[in-house]
């Protein structure tokens, strides 16, 4: 099996067509609102925010998904309003959101998701709603660029990732399209993502191969470790391609799904807010996967640490001391700390181990830390866990990007 | 009972003396090293990071308390090193912080406590250590605003209360100092901090009055949501004043102790690195007090909530979102949430319930979050439980005092 490329674009997805629209939603006149339709009925799968407080396009997208998970032919986007906390209101402002969705292609509004993202606590302003949908309808193609755009809240660039597959029996495409670049925390589906694929699925098939991707991707990406009211990350799979996954397929397919997912999940990251630095963090000999998930998340977490990156200063006594308050239990004697450039543990630099410093030279230290790219390894023990992150720095811009994110 | 009067600076207190000298380990000259030692041998308590990764000195201390609480002479602190992270010498060196005290002071070093603060997994210059000791030796008597200034950090300024109490029995003397600006979680005693006082306590009075003391003070302030490896709590008292609590003297005592401790955990938060607003986080309503703790936590730590009090903007969305993610069940109908300028309930303005926005004016929430504390009510629920937390704003500055804090 020939390892699968990922392109930083979309040509095209058979049987989808998209768009991306300004509704007047953005007051500087950027694209604001896309819309994603499948000419054939899709299956499809989902993964939400867990937060206790959803959204209503959350709610209403949850409700479409638990009945019969396939039929769909639609999901229609908005920034600048997240629908959350709403209320009754909202819920039926995101009904008739679906509704002039479904109107506009010609179809029952069950068969609609939506997804909006921005200021919570507002309501949506309908008529540009409205209106935006029906131009977006008049503009369907082929420019996934443009559906990437009109997603886009406080992102400084677009996000689009896609693996065309060729097989035995036929080729296939799988791509998707994400937002977020802040309120990211690896805890459920995080940001607004569309994955669209050609191929056919069965619902089980469709939950499956999104769950286990979402897993390792979407789900251990930590910009500022808070949680949206509106994550949602949907998985919609129309057969145009004339290709179904035979257990032949599976594997290949499987990673194709992956690719495109951490393909999303780490340009969120790269992308995080006023983010300058991108961490690869990598815990290892925890007791379980779940610990050491758990362990990265503290350190991916901790403004101490964040800050430090921000810095390039290799003030590595921060990663121990988040990983020490995570709340898993763990033998301090058996803690080690090593650093690399880059994404990958070449040429790295042990910093840590046996309760003290090592005799490491700070100007090798310091010379990785300037790197815009840092890979960390913990080790925190001789256990089977691990966990890959991926988060980013904490910059005096993320201050500046949320300090005055209404105005 | 006349209401106790709580100072920011402490006169004296009997029994004790005090030192902040300059020991060679700040740069700039400024105080870096405190000794506070008692004539009388002291009952002792004390509260302890609960991060796995303790330094040595918080060992050392917990060893000492672990027999039998009393016969303490001093405690010894300096600044700018944690000697956290370093292993058998890390433990050794402190073990020979403690003797070099007890050499100048005449006494057994198992008499005596010491603490660091600073960089992590570096080892402490002994040689500055010892001469500042003998220094600090030399220089006792009741500068205790030195004594402040010699325990600081990133701190802008020192850290002291106290109360005096006036009695049937005599007068005593309840007062502490405190050092912390950054890594402060409440999750235990947060940062170093020493409460003396001249009455006489029992092992086991000592050991009640500061954990319930603590359990509403320092543990209920957030700066970053870090949790050091240092966090130090000690209670040291002499009994000089001749008064020992009595039934009748409980609930007195109990509220100075308390007194002195939330000033001293405010003046913490008041100082938080980079804090421009101060504020009071009452969350009601919960199914337990812990609950509501941990909704409060998740508020504080939020980096979207924290920006958004820097901005002085409204968008109390997030704040509804962190409680949302916390992990606590709540339901979210009955969510309400007010917030008033100031340190108190008093001219508050809902915004939020029923699932919606109120109809507040925008200008008066505005008027509310530009004011430098605000007081924040969030109910989830008609349970008992309830949780104040104190926290502060995450600006600018925060990024460039921990960006580069080792140099």
């Amino acid at each position: 099996m020939a390892s699968l490329t990922v392109e930083p674009t979309i040509a095209s997805v058979r049987g989808f067509n998209v768009a991306g629209v300004h509704a007047g939603l953005k007051a500087d006149g950027a694209l604001d609102m896309t819309l994603i339709t499948s000419e054939q009925p899709c299956t499809a799968a989902g993964v939400f925010t867990t937060n206790l407080m959803k959204a209503a396009p959350v709610l209403l997208d949850m409700e479409r998904l638990g009945t019969t998970q396939v039929g769909y032919r639609a999901v229609a986007i908005n920034t600048k309003c997240a629908n959350a906390c709403t209320g009754e209101r909202g819920l039926a402002n995101a009904r008739q959101m679906a509704q002039q969705t479904a109107d506009v292609l010609g179809c029952d509004a069950d068969q609609i998701f939506v997804m909006s993202t921005g200021v919570i606590g507002t309501h949506l302003p309908m008529d540009k709603i409205v209106n935006g949908i029906s131009l977006a309808a008049e503009s369907l193609g082929q420019d996934w660029t443009a559906a990437a755009h009109g997603i886009m809240t406080t992102d400084t660039r677009p996000k689009m990732a896609s693996v065309v597959v060729e097989t035995s029996r036929g080729r296939y495409t799988v791509a998707g399209i994400a937002k977020g670049a802040g309120m990211i925390a690896p805890n459920m589906a995080t940001m607004l993502s569309v994955i669209v694929t050609d191929v056919g699925l069965t619902p089980a098939q469709a939950n499956h191969y999104l769950q286990a991707s979402a897993e390792t991707t979407f789900n251990r990406i930590v910009v500022d470790g808070d949680m949206s009211t509106n994550d949602t990350l949907l998985l919609l799979a129309n057969g145009a391609s004339g290709v179904t996954i035979t257990p032949e397929l599976d594997s290949q397919f499987c990673d194709a799904v992956h690719r495109v997912s951490l393909a999303l999940a780490q340009a969120i990251v790269r992308d995080g807010e006023g983010a300058t630095k991108f961490i690869t963090l990598h815990v290892t000999g925890a007791e379980s996967d779940s610990s050491a998930r758990q362990i990265g998340n503290a350190i991916a977490t901790s403004p101490l640490v964040k800050t430090a990156f921000y810095g390039g200063d290799s003030n590595w006594g921060r990663i121990v001391a988040a990983a020490g308050r995570s709340g898993v239990s763990f033998d301090a004697e058996s803690v080690k700390l090593s650093i690399a450039a880059g994404e990958t543990f070449e040429s790295a630099l042990l910093l840590f181990e046996n309760e003290m410093p090592t005799s490491y030279q700070e100007t090798s230290a310091a010379a990785i830390m300037a790197s815009s790219a840092v890979y960390v390894k913990l080790q925190v023990g001789a256990g089977q866990g691990e966990a890959t992150l991926y988060t980013c720095d904490l910059s005096h811009d993320y201050v500046s990007i949320n300090g005055h994110y209404r105005s």
